[in-house]
């Protein structure tokens, strides 16, 4: 199942993509927020769902992210071996973990605004997981279980606010609208394999990060299992996988983000989304 | 004044404490979560509660944290000065940021619970700020104007998971029950100075923390407008300021909690707070 979120930044509406056609469910479910993963709401939409009956929404209308505002969004740094490189860091020997501020959730299609005193914003196409329920001490070989489904994320970066502004990485991860995430949360069952799909993403046109997930260092299931050691995991909280090769920071010499840059991803069965840049206004 | 929640853990109700007595007042709001701060909760609750009507609450029911699940607990490292150089690091030059996953919040008086594999458990009393309204790109001239009060905060800290496991500091400060929170929110009016509070914290009766935050590296207004660069700072998010000399870590040798030890600690005005140790147990 696809799940998606639409209307207007702060009031979206739960609904469901099916055949390329979206529908509202907000009929059958409040919400795609911690009591519906909890509660066994993905269950409870794929008994009540009927494409013949629900009401049909406008393929014009605004995508919100297709998950509620989660608990944490928990990121893995340098998960490429070829992006610890271009980043000019050591393959690292277990999972970097740092978080992202919920409040940097926008829609898939919404712009990214170049924050006040910015010089260095940067793409990241990302692997995203949505947790479906309470995971703590749990194995790999359990991991799954544990898993909701699937996102598309854009690990939106602001180089200098993360690596030259003093300890930790979170300032150049938390600004507002720096965690496009979306078109649709994809259920685990329509997802074989989460450590073999292609990832890529262009700005203007050209594709500039092009990867397959089976490069993970940690893979989906090595990095639940290595988090649920240090925290508890929650329904609905975000785990963003890392990124491959490819971003700005990379480039020879670096290239960042400037107003009126296009950047669109994707992934392979999670769908692809598409940022307009815009500088910060007052 | 002085919130409270109460009940068990999951289920608390709003409260407060009034001349040393309890009283409910989810009569009056909802909660203290987003919405409440938001919607000028406070304001209502200076206007409507009446402790003559107010129905009372037992002095031996449970506290939770005085703010319901925060989006965001952001902290301070290193933020005063003799605390930096027990930690063998230099004093920063702005201020140092990481997150605390909202997950790890207990009420004041709950069990700290020593992870799985833990041998660095470590205590920190710290003023925390919660966030009243919406905060960006503010000035530290009107940073106060953003606050809506003050609670005691013991950042509880796994040393090795935070310096020994990789590249960032959140896997030593997320852990379940690492953030206990209260005894009560205390709103901004009844804090004449948030810069000059004594702040303490006792392992097993003896004080190993003896501070005051008049020796901030940077003080509640610098952090607040600084933060705000980064990113939106959201009603009922808790900023935690950092902690004085005399944590476990700062001993030679370091000493570090294990099960059956009681760590008390408190802030002018803003009450005290009392946990046990407890080994985890599947």
């Amino acid at each position: 199942m696809k799940l998606i979120r639409f209307g207007e930044a702060g009031s979206e509406k739960p609904g469901v993509e099916y055949e390329g056609v979206r529908y509202d469910v907000s009929g059958i479910v409040r919400d795609y927020d911690e009591d519906f993963f909890t509660e066994g709401g993905i269950a409870t939409l794929q008994e009540k769902f009927d494409p013949a009956t629900a009401p049909r929404v406008s393929d014009e209308v605004r995508l919100g992210a297709p998950v509620k505002r989660p608990g944490k969004i928990i990121c893995i740094g340098l998960n490429y071996q070829k992006h610890a490189a271009e980043s000019g860091m050591d393959v690292p020997k277990e999972p970097v973990v740092f978080f992202k501020a919920s409040s940097s959730i926008v829609g898939p299609n919404d712009n990214i605004v170049i924050p006040k005193n910015s010089k260095k914003t940067d793409w990241e196409v990302e692997l995203a997981v949505v947790i479906g329920k309470r995971a703590n001490y749990i194995s790999k070989e359990d991991a799954l279980d544990y898993v909701a489904g699937y996102v598309l994320h854009n690990d939106v970066s602001e180089r200098e606010f993360q690596l030259e502004r003093g300890g930790q990485w979170v300032k150049g991860k938390s600004c507002d609208t720096f965690a496009p995430l979306g078109p649709y949360l994809v259920t685990k069952d329509e997802v074989a394999n989460p450590n073999n799909l292609n990832l890529w993403l262009t700005l203007n046109g050209k594709k500039v990060q092009n990867g397959n997930t089976n490069d993970f260092i940690f893979n989906v299931q090595e990095v639940i299992a290595y988090l649920s050691q240090f925290m508890s995991l929650m329904p609905g909280d975000i785990i963003s996988t890392g990124t491959p090769e490819g971003v700005g920071l990379g480039f020879k010499p670096p290239v960042y983000l400037k107003a009126g840059d296009v950047v669109e991803l994707g992934i392979d069965g999670l769908g692809s989304s598409r940022q307009e840049v815009i500088d910060w206004q007052s």
